[in-house]
């Protein structure tokens, strides 16, 4: 409780839901919005609408994105016989920020966790695999964390890849990812040079 | 630009305005909404929406409510003859979760600032001088920050009160040691003005 009405004490508690926004941010948060009533709560009010309409996720690579196939799918510009795998569209958003990548994207969903109970049917698996059987890919480039369930996930997957075909290369961001790391938190030259030092 | 399209830059663009957030935790914040699209994109929407239709200012004390007058300024059980006077409702909510007051409250807008070139004028002073004025107001206090511009809003805003009637008490609140603080923590000036003021 903080004596500002349920109105507002509703939007602080969701606010506090945010990744990086706990009860005492959220209460400026929720204050930022109501005194920039026109600059800032109108406008996201309307980006949030916008995007709860039209974001959906691409049932090829499962990215979010407003059309299906998305961009990047559809894109001949962009190498079919290359993707890129990774944990979430956070991860993905890393990569193109970087710019070194110009082939196709797999999104995940997740990762293995034995703690936490995912197991492979819980990750958009079937779907890769899929793709690579099409025919067209050469190579498939792991971008997955730095981490045990990164790795473990990396591993089932390049095992999973190899029984279906010799053909495909499996590659792997270099270890220039810190141990424990996440794509999404680290600066762009670690990503570009692990990108390059691919192996 | 993070290669997320135009719906979700924008929506990140928007979020990195809200104080506490930063490019990074903004997109992290607009991945969570995303992913999370039942759970807390459409009930934040709806909170916020909810807050741009209803949420206004009340005409007598200048809080944030959805009502006017506010819930506040037509409780019977809560002392008309005692005033609060903070900077914004984030000083309102601050004093409403301690409880200790139980008069209304005066909500100010601003602080005097030179360096901001905040005039009397910018501030909502004329109506707290004409609810001084009404006759019913035994004590103003004055619970601004501790800091040069804070106090001297209230100097300043003490001078014209007692300008109006010397019936009226101009209390401010303690300065010192906050209860659980570490004099190793505290600020020389803080702990100064402790010693100064001990009893």
């Amino acid at each position: 409780m903080s004596g500002a009405g349920p109105e507002i004490e509703r939007l602080m508690a969701l606010l506090s839901k945010l990744p990086g926004l706990g009860p005492r941010s959220a209460r400026r948060a929720a204050l930022a919005l109501l005194k920039r009533r026109e600059q800032l709560l109108l406008p996201l009010t309307a980006a949030m609408q916008d995007a709860a309409e039209h974001v959906t996720t691409c049932s090829v690579c499962g990215r979010l994105a407003t059309r299906d196939p998305c961009a990047t799918c559809i894109d001949p510009a962009r190498d079919a016989s290359m993707i890129c795998v990774v944990e979430d569209d956070g991860s993905l958003w890393a990569m193109e920020r970087v710019g070194a990548f110009h082939g196709r994207y797999h999104v995940l969903g997740g990762l293995l966790s034995a703690l936490e109970g995912v197991r492979p049917e819980d990750l958009k698996l079937d779907r890769l695999i899929a793709r690579v059987q099409g025919g067209d890919v050469r190579e498939v480039v792991m971008a997955l964390p730095a981490t045990v369930e990164g790795q473990t996930t990396a591993h089932y997957i390049a095992d999973r890849l190899r029984g279906l075909s010799n053909q495909i290369e499996i590659t792997y961001l270099a270890r220039g990812v810190p141990v424990g790391g996440d794509l999404d938190w680290l600066d762009d030259n670690t990503i570009a040079h692990a990108f390059k030092t691919r192996r």
